[in-house]
């Protein structure tokens, strides 16, 4: 039986499910996996707070030193969130060659390559499952498991805060505004909601997932991102009509040494996995070149799924001498970020009701090579509107044909233009 | 970089698709995992026989011993399919310290706990991950990813034939026999179905999944199995139209030391997310104690997918030194095994078209303990049917309260008694 010395950084919602799965399942652990593992430290901000579960006040310290300099501690789990000191913490704990097992997206996706150089410079591991889709095995998974695929593409559901309001929409047909409330008071949206529903966390997310699974560091700036704060109830219904859902998608696609990843609301056939994946769950739904089409589905947060993921990395980095990084079989190929990738697309716009009309907007897309699967209007007179889904075509040429018709004087305005994946 | 010399018992479509994948993706495994993987020989039948894939004809053997007794040969690979002598080519493999990956569920689930004994003692690994949902990735994920979990509960589905005889049944409303021989002619489902239809495949599947996730060895004596050759279309009509789906699940349930572990058609709710598993899509929906509810899914079957759970293996096998056996970390309690289990029931008879027929029925239900959560009258006269969906009742009581109706003279015949789960 190995004795494991823990230091935990941070004891909110995470740190303390951390706690309560360690000391539930305490005896399958060491029968198990052969591991007594011991919380030595946890670093608080306030020793004297109320705490959701029960510690020993002694192991209790707000000087991050006490743990990263005590010689027993042979592995620091992180659940501070947000990027300082987090990453200086973590950084200093691998320069000492304790490994480090993190559930913070937002450290790995700024600073995931200079963490990992760190770690293998040190030979600690350096873990951090959690950090995408909490409950779900998708990290290890892809690197242990899916090792003999090249990925050629994923779609995943990692934001549970917007799909529960995109769920809510569609299921009431109730607005943004009105369900993000809802949300709020419910605590599945943050009193400030802008990091989910501006898709921020989704970004760091698929920051991670797309460098994993296409074995190349893919760096934030190079992931576009857009939020559901535009996604209107009038746009769930025609979805609806036409066949689809309305999820926010985290993307990522690798054709050659070409890599595309972005987040942004996307309509998805009623028929796809993806679409029955509700309220607050996340899912990934990926290809493999051998294995063809898998998706993985569980709790994307929570103190107890977000616990099993830190938990499993906890054991793993035991266990494991030699550290895991997953720089460590990187391509590291020269690729290049496709910003002008393609799609279908759906766009809805409100058109002044007269003969003609849609000829010469259908010329407009024509003209910049965007061709149409369907049309159809809605309405007469002044509410009258026209619903485009196209087929495939480049991202520059949809934009440039939308950019053109704002001088259509048979168009009164534009209302939405939302990504068709299949 | 590493080189290994492989030794691959069987060359059909999982030994061909083996062979695509190691050649396919040799570069990338050799850059992301440092091995070499060179395949030195092909144990087959038939050295004359036209293959699906190029191979060299100096490495293809009919003698097995050839490749046992080839120093050189790190690991074995089987996919001959059947007991024997697969069976004993994989214990002869272990006995002489070669690591084996194999991808037969009948081996391993009759006999997975002597050839782990043989691993042990020898220091090889055994590697079975395609035994079970073929692409799917789920035992490593269990035994790696999971491992802070408690798993109490699992249902899958985990053989495709069975699923797209159910889909074709359930959307196009055809009979079983008629897709059955649909099937046949789309390469679906056998000449001979029997294995498949009767649940066997599927009973070979739940023992080795229900052995990895309640940690203790569940042999296939104690596992129940009835297939779906008494599913009827109208069955399933009456499935839709109480809301549920009927699907072939494999489901394992750990309470305390009592383990259940039975195959057999199933009612589930249209919203469950393993309702929308169609055609030969597999799926496994699990619940850890930590980690809620899971689900993963993918293909069960095919030459890509079930090459890419062995390639995985193959790589893990070369990478790990100790070996890998689920029997490490297995609880060997005294467990008890559940065959009086609680359920929900449907129940279809045919009955007498007269007044009192229901409250006899009712009556007769009640008097084993068994209460009803609905009662619908289909048809008049001579077509009269009783349909009942139960609450929670012990499979035994509901056994004796169906042996009681026999011999009521309300009823005309029993026709149907399917489990319902939620």
């Amino acid at each position: 039986m190995r004795k494991v010395k823990l230091g935990l950084l941070g004891l909110g919602t995470v740190g303390s499910g951390v706690l309560k799965v360690l000391r539930q399942n305490a005896e399958m652990i060491k029968r198990s996996e052969g591991l007594d593992i011991n919380v030595g430290w946890v670093l608080v901000r306030d020793k004297s707070k109320k705490r959701a579960v029960e510690i020993d006040p002694s192991v209790l310290t707000t000087d991050a030193q006490v743990i990263l300099n005590d010689p027993e501690v042979d592995l620091v789990a992180e659940f501070m969130g947000g990027e300082e000191p987090a990453f200086t913490y973590i950084r200093e704990a691998l320069k000492k060659g304790k490994s480090v097992v993190t559930a913070n997206k937002e450290v790995i996706a700024k600073h995931g390559d200079v963490l990992e150089r760190e770690a293998e410079k040190s030979g600690a591991g350096l873990y951090f499952e959690a950090s995408v889709a909490g409950g779900i095995p998708i990290i290890k998974t892809i690197k242990r498991s899916l090792q003999a695929n090249h990925i050629l593409k994923f779609m995943g559901i990692i934001n549970g805060t917007t799909n529960y309001i995109l769920t809510r929409m569609s299921e009431e047909g109730s607005d943004f505004n009105a369900v993000l409330k809802e949300a709020q008071r419910l605590g599945y949206a943050e009193p400030d909601p802008t990091a989910d529903i501006e898709g921020l966390d989704a970004k760091f997310k698929l920051s991670i997932l797309s460098t994993i699974c296409f074995r190349n560091q893919v760096p934030l700036e190079n992931v576009y991102c857009e939020g559901i704060t535009k996604v209107t109830a009038e746009d769930i219904t025609y979805a609806q009509q036409l066949g689809y859902g309305i999820k926010l998608l985290a993307i990522g696609k690798k054709n050659g040494n070409r890599i595309e990843a972005r987040v942004h609301p996307t309509f998805i056939p009623l028929s796809h996995p993806l679409c029955a994946v509700r309220d607050v769950y996340n899912a990934i739904f990926l290809e493999g070149d051998a294995v063809g089409n898998l998706m993985f589905y569980g709790r994307g947060a929570g103190d107890l799924p977000t616990a099993s993921a830190v938990v499993s990395d906890i054991i793993t980095a035991c266990q494991n001498q030699g550290g895991y990084h997953h720089r460590t079989g990187m391509d590291q190929e020269d690729v290049i970020f496709e910003q002008n990738w393609v799609s279908r697309y759906y766009v809805r716009m409100l058109v002044y009701d007269r003969p003609g009309v849609l000829g010469e907007i259908a010329g407009l897309f024509g003209k910049h090579g965007v061709s149409l699967e369907s049309v159809i209007q809605k309405n007469r007179g002044d509410d009258a509107s026209l619903i485009f889904i196209t087929h495939e075509a480049h991202e520059q040429f949809m934009v440039r044909a939308l950019e053109d018709m704002k001088g259509c004087t048979a168009i009164s305005s534009i209302e939405s233009m939302i990504r068709v994946e299949r």
